[in-house]
């Protein structure tokens, strides 16, 4: 791992921070007060759900080990139709199961989910999180999150764009810019949603391709440090991995991850589909929101797939 | 099937209410103002999280079709720390999976999930929910809910006990009478949320038993027109099953959820925590909150996992 | 459906030789004595796993149902060695789980795998396989199977091809030949086993391609007559499908399936391995031997993975 | 771990014995003459399946990671007869999957599945049995197998009792004693069944109870020099575990398996179902048979579920 990613690391850690015990980090930043504050920004009634369908046809095509849900029927209405299955009083009810990755479509990464030189986030042992799952940083950690006020940041439409192009690395001046745009701020306790344009793209072009783990615009490594004096609690994009691909370090995977999950224990989220709510913000010119998006509490686990709700 | 149940359902019919096309049933209920109106409750900032942990301690035990979550990691600190497996720079990564019923712990019904006389809600063909999924009526149909004004009747406090003993109905007069004591009302387009310390029980005993399928307090049947008369958006309880069981009518299951779902296209959760938010509603006499809980839009399916949030 | 097919279907019918209650078909031809006689072609001591690797790289690609085995760790080597999982003693154990399509890799078609007009082999009602699993004709039924003589017919070296082109109907000419060519016959109880050369084609370009599902060689409509006729207890090909693809009647899905399975109860195995056989069977000009397949015993499964095994 | 344990361990040790590559262990005991003169012993055409039924009543209750087998259709009958779902031509087909721990029924330990301070049999890394699956000594390297002339030693019979009881530990002079009660050998490159009874008790009582890691009679650790010196290529009994429970040695885990896997090498076989087979060789006298149980060759697996064939 290059020096800049180890010292950038250390730089921006929070081990510590709220406590010894904390498996929740950034996450902290959100105040009851500002919950508060967030649910005066439903003006409208409006809801957004920012997750993709969750079947077969997601985006891990090829993938080393996630693949997309498998949805299954357990009981069926030609079931009961048919009187294969009976019910007393001749009524029917169909059942059904999934099969899949906690990160195969839109989700939450839990804070154990990354590791820096066998370390978690707050300095807790990489080994805790065996096959038994996480005994620490779990999603379970956070199930009464994430509830916070929202910001979207719509970087095509700042740029005049469709889409970023794949290998567009978003700076912080990106960011600044497209705050001065959106006529908005972000701050402490906040949700930062980035719309790259990379899914309208696979959604225009009509096939995923190689949206899982290929070349896609992102955030830039850069950016740890304007997340991290701004205060974020959590941050999530359009995208597969949150930062720019390919990464800006030819010699370490995902070098923004290293610095934001076990070092600054920023919550990410990915694969979010923004294109609706974009679409509103522009039309009203309003980028900020009631942000809301509970994870799974499976115990243990690594990360959680989640239908984030932005409410105008 | 006894006529009652079934002309109960006929006469609390929704269909075409809402359109011949309509898959989300009373949650139509539900307009732009009520969740302006609903965001108002947000007063504290405090989040509730109604979800039971999902993990294979769950309540699912000896049933026929469904099964605890199972959390399955699919690679690990150990695998990162002992350099069996390896990413470019050093860094670490974990991943999971889970395997589990829709409805295996905290959970909504769709409207595909319950058909009487062949048909599903809004008079669509039950055969249209085959063995590859519902193609009406799918909880993928509800992505952008359920955001409302949510309100918890607290049935053992009203009464003061520590929980309804099971088989106890709770009928329409109960249900006033809680209004009355918690000095809250109920009407159109609200999340009634019915605890009735059947959870607490197992929680207390350190024992699930048979909590899934076996005898339980719960609705009335005859709380049907009582529900369909306030115009309720969604129903949920501590329980399994929502209703009482033993059922009412010895030769019919589940006769409640007959009218509910195909009927009514009454959105039903079960396996709500409700012990923490009930505390809280004790010590502040405010039994109305912001309550939102989106589904995992997984196309097709019956039912979904859910973190439900109350927010006050 | 032709009426061919159905007359054919008719015409070549078993419901009800092997008594009323049957549910083993053709597996009935094969008497202890062909055991025996089976046994005495090991010869040399020589044994050919028939199967295909069961991981992710298998053929099921793109599939509607059906896809790769997946395979994942529930313990590992690194759980125990980091000693983040212990048991007494120090010492360490590894397990796995896999979820897979029992029909996705090497298998056996279940006698439950196809219908008619509503109907199973010996008369049974397709709705005795509901999401319950097969009442009847299950997998479960052929445990002690199947054990019998195996014959090769290797048609590609009959032909001096390096395999059958993609559509190519073996005919029942195509396989009187075959028997000549070896110098072997074929009869009552054996297992007639069928190399077409469809998947050595895609060992040497690399990849499976369409295998599944797509055009491929394989045995005509009309050699359902000359396996009835000979009374072949079970017959299995290196294809997806058995039979021939595109199929030979248009408008109807894979014809001799509807003849084999649910007419004659005839057991059918499909993407066998049979290329180090067939190399075997080439160099000593003995293409009979003792054919051993016992499928997994899964209660009410309508197929089972199998490892194949020709002893010699 | 007791010093004697690891002291018999090293020395029974195997490592090296079939060359440094070697991953096939004891099973290179057999020779190709041993399998044409296990042949031989298939007399009468009579085939014994020794595998318990895959499906949900199996003997996993209450274990921390394996549970039954779950099978669950993915289309039905029904599907087809109401024609929710259509093939061309109007005909029909069912299918289905599993999920299931790969040892969670009758099954085969693979030499992967143990580890004595972080080593495999014949000296790998134990940390080669990652999240990834076992790069060596997968259950895949012994495709080929197991084919061997099998010794079936019914204890319960030869100490005129029905069943062994918990914790009675069969010793070396048992097995020698059973020997020459069925007038039988065992010796190089033998499948080496050994009945307890205790799956006839679970039968018997109609209920599995603890056999899932409670206590049940097995062989002693003190077998280990006797399995080794006869030149044993595989041994398997009708108890969840192999070896006498409780452990012999209070502070280490499965003793007997860290002798036999990682240091002989000797492949391991547990909830065979020997019932009726022992009732066979009673009756006839005879208590050697061929012997054939082909694991599926599921890559990197580290044990396999089988039905293992008995012919006599």
């Amino acid at each position: 791992m290059p020096d800049l990613v180890r010292e950038t690391g250390k730089r921006l850690r929070n081990w510590g921070r709220w406590g010894a015990d904390d498996q929740r980090g950034t996450l902290n930043y959100i105040t009851p007060a500002d919950i508060v504050r967030a649910a005066s920004l439903i003006r409208r009634g409006d809801v957004f759900s920012l997750a993709i369908p969750f079947d077969a046809k997601g985006p891990q095509i090829d993938q080393p080990r996630r693949f997309n849900p498998i949805h299954r029927m357990m009981i069926t209405g030609p079931d009961c139709t048919t009187g294969a299955i009976r019910f007393p009083g001749g009524v029917g009810f169909s059942d059904d199961m999934v099969i899949m990755p906690l990160q195969c479509a839109t989700q939450w990464d839990a804070l154990s989910h990354c590791f820096e030189d066998g370390r978690m986030y707050n300095g807790y042992d990489a080994n805790e999180v065996s096959s038994r799952g996480a005994k620490r940083n779990g999603i379970d950690k956070i199930a009464r999150g994430i509830v916070a006020r929202g910001v979207l940041l719509d970087m095509p439409r700042v740029k005049n764009v469709r889409w970023l192009e794949a290998g567009y690395a978003i700076g912080a001046e990106d960011l600044d810019g497209a705050l001065a745009h959106h006529h908005v701020t972000v701050g402490r306790g906040d949700a930062l949603l980035v719309r790259t344009g990379h899914m309208t793209l696979c959604r225009e072009r009509g096939s995923w391709g190689d949206y899982a783990g290929g070349d896609a615009p992102g955030l830039s490594f850069h950016t740890a440090d304007w997340m991290h004096r701004r205060q974020i609690a959590a941050v999530a994009t359009d995208t597969w991995g949150m930062e720019v691909r390919p990464n800006e370090f030819p010699d370490v995977f995902q070098p923004l991850h290293q610095v934001c999950i076990p070092n600054m224990g920023l919550t990410i989220g990915e694969i979010f589909f923004l294109d609706e709510l974009a679409d509103d913000c522009a039309r009203d010119g309003v980028y900020e929101f009631f942000f809301v998006a509970p994870p799974l509490p499976i115990t243990g686990a690594v990360g959680s797939p989640i239908n984030p709700l932005a409410i105008k």
